[in-house]
């Protein structure tokens, strides 16, 4: 069932495009399983942590944030790119207090994806955090949130709405639901 | 609550950086709330279908795929891009019969999420399909996959082992193990 080396595509040149803060993109040419040739066009980026904030009350601890590629704000949950070398755990509890002010007594692990593999190689570490203390926050200098806390049926509503819609705020409400991960609901 | 405009990020300027097949890359410089300014990197792509198809024994239609930005294959729903006008359920249709070769009575929506808002305005359009009825695939002339189907539990070690492990797979787990969203499990 692991053998997947017929699907393999060797890379045959690489062109690269562009090298920013955020992301790099280049091209691949590669050689595909039917001996023909294409073009990948490819996104790396440094990796990311979001944190499924939840309060004694059974709240989501959630931040609305401008996001440019989309022009308009989004209601997420806390995230952040990792620094070079940086433990995903210290990330989480770096960005919760950053963006929101909280501390965790408790950090899980809840899931791990890529976001979007087919052009991307971006991997979203998802950790819950339990046993909040609210301290204040200490927002990057070019980042502007706004914090809110949501009942499940609060972000449900947001979801409907379109106000929240984003990979890893959803598989935290789907997880939210299936109520097999931790005890706050 | 759906006040937003304090941060709000007006576009200063905008570089065109790269148009490919799959992706396009720019640069803005953008206006902060606080007066400063900042250049925000935006991958623009045209969006996706990702279906979650179950046989009426109550198994995952999934394939595994190459995906070079990872240089290795992993297990996910049958997906694809949007093509330029074209409806999020015909493309369903259409990529679950290309990759798979099944067709479905009853396609539901189940969710619709940006992958990676920080950087990019790719949405992803998630259907559950049940109904299914086999037939030949179809695969582009530059995908190779193989077809592969799967219990909850075996989805989940898949997950597990790493196998299994992009957002819009990760949703249709969570999903699946919510049990809310239709009767096969």
């Amino acid at each position: 069932m692991n053998d997947s080396k017929h699907l393999y595509e060797k890379t045959l040149s690489t062109q690269q495009i562009f090298e920013g803060k955020v992301i790099k993109l280049r091209v691949d040419e590669v050689l595909l399983p039917n001996g023909k040739t294409a073009k990948r066009e490819i996104v790396n980026h440094q990796g990311a942590v979001a944190v499924m904030a939840l309060t004694d009350e059974g709240k989501l601890v959630a931040v609305r944030q401008f996001r440019k590629p989309l022009e308009r704000a989004i209601v997420e949950l806390p995230a952040g790119k990792l620094e070079p070398g940086e433990e995903p755990l210290a990330c989480a509890i770096r960005e919760l207090k950053e963006e929101t002010g909280y501390e965790a007594e408790t950090f899980t692990h809840l899931s791990l994806f890529y976001t979007s593999p087919g052009f991307a190689d971006e991997l979203l570490h998802l950790f819950v955090a339990t046993g909040l203390k609210k301290g204040e926050s200490q927002p990057d200098e070019d980042e502007f949130v706004d914090v809110v806390e949501l009942t499940l049926e609060e972000a449900r509503e947001l979801h409907r709405s379109g106000e929240i819609g984003d990979a890893k705020t959803v598989v935290a409400l789907f997880a939210w639901e299936s109520r097999e991960f931790y005890g706050t609901k």
